[in-house]
Order: structure tokens, then C-alpha cells, then sequence
């Protein structure tokens, strides 16, 4: 019998009790043993449902009780949840998180914390929601140099994206959708702006290459400036526009960041719609390989975080191996790539009008293309 | 320093060792470990390799080195790779392998041996090549029922497929065209009829549900019968025609077989083209998620198998945990599921037409249809 606490009975929390609760047999014959939620920490009461009896608010009833081996943090943020996080592994109990702004925040420390505990940081959950990526690329894809990750990380803004070019609809009226199926919060700045990917393509680069990618260092930019025009081009010209994280190894620096980006149609990322998240990673010998799936939702996060419980429990003597050299990364300079551009210019009679260009420094084409024509948008093309 | 040795040093088996080779200080730094191949055995001498002088045609000297602790069989077939297989894990070797056929037919066997010798039968490159999928679906997706697979699972049919439709070409044609690539053998039915696609489904059935699928016992139709006409049509109705591996539970009975179908434009499953294999798990928490790669060549598939060894460095204390249960699994009978179905067929002038049916036992469909018109080609559409 493996005891669980959870921390935080949100949504996602709340998806892991009952996959917990759901799913004990198959968990049971995968694992070989019993998982037991023991207690979940909320400041609120769930008189309602049917774990409610579970809920404490005295944390010591988790961190001082030693038949709790694994504390699952879904609380979001890290006003508390750092605290709760640092307790937990020093309490020398595992620690399974959702949390991605822990994570990219926290990440180097609490690893070493780990570490030092003789238990494991895990955070499947912290990336493309469902999707087993931090898995696969931290052990399956270990014996590859990683040349290159481009991903699409974030289901809002693809979601957004994805209508804007089914339905001609403006970004406006694509958001105020996204808001109205509940995809996109009331202030949608996280997502729309690209903060919430950025976060994530740092974590996935920290992976890749052993060192802390500091999200706060990285080029981010989001789809608000994206308009139906810019849409209804590309996708004449063979692309779709899509909202990417990617990071790669420039000699010693790594360069990452987050922008929206043309993909060629033949390219599969480009078929990646509505919700749905997909990382594709470039290995010395794999080739390309990429994991697809559900980004966020409930259940699919749950998945995510049961998957990293079943790897502690299948794997009981490991300890955390990995560490992100503390030291933030050197980080390599975009401008420096040559790439080709695609760019939206209004005519001389008004016309939206849009081209690719040839491969070139990014200055370099804004200065050619910006003094010659009335340029509305800039992006860059995926080359993969 | 973790001693290896190789059995074949064929294309997969020269990939392994150059990967060791090239590799070492990105495996170093994710394992913690030197990895070392210390013997390859193969019955050819290769003087001019600069591996060459590791090459014994003695097997003792492998399996009764205590130093070997993970032998790595890349001999295919079943003939002799058979008798190694059992002695490496007799003689207390991690056993690892690309060998489709053994696992296929002797998985249960030699993952009951491993058990009993506390070691461990890993075939991450049996199946999607380097694609990780069996380490993601035994250990990542293990708290999930999982409700189907759907896969493209043969890069040769593949790139026949795709080029088929790409090039409006005949399968014969085709054919020839992915042979004079050494895409596909001189003698190709393995692929085209298959044989190939059926085992790697029977694997990924066995493991998903935990019971040993035999491949024999599996419906298994390839894509000789596949003509342009059929493509053509498919694809003015909205479809791809893909060779599909599939496999689900029906109560306690599993359904799994190989088969042409119609894989509608918006499944991501249509847009894997040419080599590149992707494989969908429908899971009860997860939803969908795909995993998506190179099916084959030698750096792909040496990738998975070090992806297997850096496992066995990593969790050293594990043993094989999960055998499959060696009374075959109760087969269910696809001929009851309600389906639509693609059919083709000539009019009255001659001329070639298709349509897709309504939903119906596929008997059913068969006799109506084969009643009132002149059909030519019926194929199952995928809903998923």
C-alpha cells in the first residue's frame, strides 16, 4: 500500500483523486500494489464529494506523517506552494507537481532538494498536460545529442489560432469563443501572450541540455498581434500560423524562446489544431520523434500525474539522479540565425499583400523589406 | 563503466555500437555511467570496421563474462537469436532488443525468464523503431484503461501509400520505387501483406492489456489489393488510405488485427506520411495521445535500443516486473462491430465511383452492396 497526499483540491487535484479512486485496478495490476489518497490539504471544505472526508487544513497532518511517501502539489503558483514543495522534500517524501511556474521558477533548488532527500522532483504534469514528454525526454531520448525542440505548448492560443483559420473569425472574436467553452481565463494574458508556453519551453530546454533555462531571459512573444489577414495568407502561400516554443544548442549557448511561426503544410505540427498540444524534438540518432496529445483538462493532467506516481512506485530505489546546473545557461542570440520570413504589407492600393522571403538575418530582412514596403507583420518560417 | 555486448552486428547492431561510440559523453553525462561494448558477436569477420577487433564468433566468451551485465540481440530471425536470448538471461543479463519476431512469438517465455533471473527483457525497438512507445504505454500510461490503439506501423507501406497518392502512381510502381530506395526488400511481403505490422500490433496488445496477444490468432490484410482508383476516390471524399494496426478491449475479449482504412483528413493519423510511423492510445483519463517517428533505419532504431540501456543504468534495482500472461487472450471478433465502410465500385458506363456507407456490421454491408453493385475494393473508415 502506497499513502498519497495531495495539496491543492482543484480541478487538476481533484482529477488525480479520482483516477486514484477510478482506476485502483488497473493501477493494481500495473504497479503491483495499492495507492491510497491519505489526506488532501485545501483551505476549503468539500462536504459534497465523495473524498471530502480526506480534506485537512493542518499541513503538518501531511508533512509529520511518515506512511505518506508522495505528496502531489496542485496548487498552483508559488506564493504557498513553494513552502508546501519545500516541506515535502524535506520531509523526505516524493513530490509529483503540476505546477510549471514552480518549476521553471524553483526548478534548479528543488531538484538539488531532492536530491539531498534521496527522493525525486517530478513534473510530467508541468508539460503538454497529458503527453508523456518530460519522461521520454529525460530518459528514452537520453542517448541523443538534442538538436532542436519546437513545440506547440499552449491549447489556448492554438485553439484560438485554429478558428481564427477554420472560421475567418478575428482574434477578437476567436478569444471571446475560447473564453465562452472555458479554454481561456477572463484575463487571458497567460496564455495569449505566451508567458504560459515561454515557461514551458524553458523547462523543456533545462531538460534537453542539464543546465537551469531561465524563462525570465527568453524572447517571448504571443498571437494578439495576429490578425484573419495574416491567417488567410499563409495559409495561400502553404503555411499555417502557429504559436511555438522551440530551443536548440548553438555551439555552448542554447537559444529558446516563444513566437508564433509559419509551418509548412507537410510539416505534422501543422495538422496539431484546436486544444491539442505536440513537441517535436530532433535527435542525433532518432531523427525527429514527436508526442501529441491533450495540453491541458482535468483528466489528461491527472494522467500525467499518475504516470510519474507509477515511476516511483515501479522504480522504489531511485533517487533523483538530475540536477539543472544551477548556473542559468548561456543563452544564445535569435537574431544571429538566418531564416526566412514571411511578411504581410499593404499595397499601394490598399491590398493585403504577403511574401516569403529568402534566407536571411531577422534585422536584416526588417530593414530591407520595412524601408521598401508598408509592412503590417513579420513572422518567421519553421524550417524543420 | 556498464559492459555491453552485441549479438549481430548487422545494421541495427553496428548503429548500437556507434551510437556507444559517438554518444559517450552526452550518455555519460545522462547516465552517470561509461557504457562499454566489450563483444560483439557475428559469424563475419569486419577487418575494416573500427569495431572490428571486439568481434568474436565465440559466444562463451560473452555470456560467461561476469562483466557483461546487458546483452544487446540485433540478429533478427528466431533461429539462433532464440538460443542467445535464453542464455543471456540465464547467464543474468539484462537482455535488450530490435527483434520483433522474438518478441512476437517468445515474449512470454523470456519475460518469465527474465522474472525468474532478475533481470530484464526490454524491446523499446521492436516496435515505431526509435519512437518511444512501449517504455510511454508500460510505464507512463499505466494508470490508464487503455480503450484503443490505432497505428501506422510499417514504414513501407507507408511510403508506398503516400506515394501512391502523392504521385497518383500504381501500387506496382510504387512498389518498385521504395525497393530502388532499399525501402522495402526484394522480396517484400513481409511488409506489404502485413506480416510485419500484425507482430508489432500483438506486442503493443500484450502490453496495453497485459495478456499475450499471439500474432497468428490475428486478422491481417496488407495493401497489394490497394489500387490507385481507390486512393483517388478516397481522397476526393475527404481520406487517406493507411495501413492500420489496431487493436481494443470488448469486455474481457481483445480485438487487434491489421487492415487498410480510410483515416479521415482531420485525424492527425492522415497526415503521417512516407517512413514515418505514429502510433494513437486512447486512454480512459489520458484521451488521445500519439507518439510519432522514424519506424526503421539504423540510427532510429539503435536510438530506441539505448534508450532501453540508459533504463536499465538508471533504475538499477529494478527487475522485470510485468510478464504476460501466457495463456493466450481471449479474442473478440471484429465482424460484430458496427463500422462504416468505404466501398468502390464501377457503374453501369464503367466508370469508377465510391461511396462511404452508413453504419452496419461489415457482413451486412457486404451483402447489400455486393448485391446491388459491382464492387471493386471495400475498406473500414476509422473513427476514433
Amino acid at each position: 500500500m502506497i499513502k498519497v497526499a495531495v495539496i491543492g483540491f482543484g480541478v487538476v487535484g481533484s482529477g488525480v483523486v479520482d483516477m486514484i479512486h477510478d482506476n485502483k485496478n488497473v493501477l493494481n495490476e500495473n504497479t503491483g500494489e495499492r495507492i491510497e489518497i491519505k489526506k488532501i490539504l485545501d483551505i476549503r471544505e468539500f462536504p459534497d464529494d465523495r473524498h471530502g472526508f480526506l480534506v485537512t487544513h493542518n499541513a503538518d497532518e501531511i508533512f509529520n506523517d511518515p506512511e505518506i511517501k508522495i505528496v502531489v502539489e496542485t496548487m498552483g503558483g508559488t506564493k504557498y506552494a513553494y513552502d508546501y514543495s519545500v516541506r515535502a522534500l524535506k520531509a523526505g517524501k516524493h513530490l509529483v507537481t503540476s505546477n510549471k511556474e514552480m518549476v521553471a521558477s524553483h526548478g534548479p533548488e528543488l531538484l538539488k532538494l531532492a536530491k539531498e532527500n534521496k527522493v525525486r522532483y517530478m513534473f510530467e504534469a508541468s508539460v503538454g498536460g497529458g503527453i508523456p514528454i518530460i519522461g521520454p525526454l529525460s530518459l528514452y531520448l537520453a542517448g541523443n545529442n538534442i538538436n532542436e525542440i519546437y513545440g506547440i505548448l499552449n491549447g489556448t492560443t492554438n485553439y484560438i489560432l485554429t478558428q481564427m483559420k477554420e472560421t475567418k473569425i478575428s482574434f477578437d472574436e476567436a478569444l471571446k469563443e475560447a473564453q465562452e467553452k472555458g479554454y481561456a481565463e477572463a484575463n487571458p494574458d497567460a496564455d495569449v501572450k505566451g508567458f504560459d508556453a515561454v515557461r514551458k519551453i524553458a523547462i523543456l530546454a533545462s531538460i534537453a541540455y542539464n543546465k537551469f533555462v531561465d524563462y525570465n531571459d527568453l524572447e517571448c512573444e504571443g498571437i494578439t498581434q495576429i490578425e484573419a489577414e495574416d491567417i488567410r495568407l499563409a495559409e495561400e502561400l502553404g503555411y499555417s500560423i502557429k504559436l511555438v516554443g522551440h530551443t536548440r544548442k548553438d555551439g555552448d549557448k542554447i537559444i529558446a524562446g516563444v513566437r508564433p511561426m509559419l509551418v509548412p503544410k507537410e510539416n505534422i505540427l501543422s495538422n496539431v489544431n484546436d486544444v491539442f498540444n505536440a513537441i517535436m524534438v530532433k535527435g542525433d540518432f532518432i531523427g525527429q520523434t514527436m508526442f501529441y496529445g491533450k495540453g491541458a483538462g482535468k483528466n489528461a493532467t491527472a494522467s500525467a500525474i499518475i504516470g510519474d506516481i507509477v515511476d516511483i512506485i515501479r522504480n522504489p530505489g531511485v533517487m533523483q539522479e538530475k540536477v539543472w546546473d544551477i548556473k542559468a545557461a548561456g543563452l544564445g542570440d535569435q537574431e544571429q540565425e538566418n531564416a526566412s520570413f514571411f511578411i504581410r504589407y499593404l499595397s499601394d492600393n490598399g491590398e493585403n499583400c504577403a511574401i516569403i522571403t529568402e534566407v536571411r538575418k531577422e534585422s536584416e530582412i526588417r530593414k530591407i523589406y520595412c524601408e521598401k514596403y508598408d509592412v503590417k507583420n513579420i513572422f518567421k518560417v519553421l524550417s524543420f
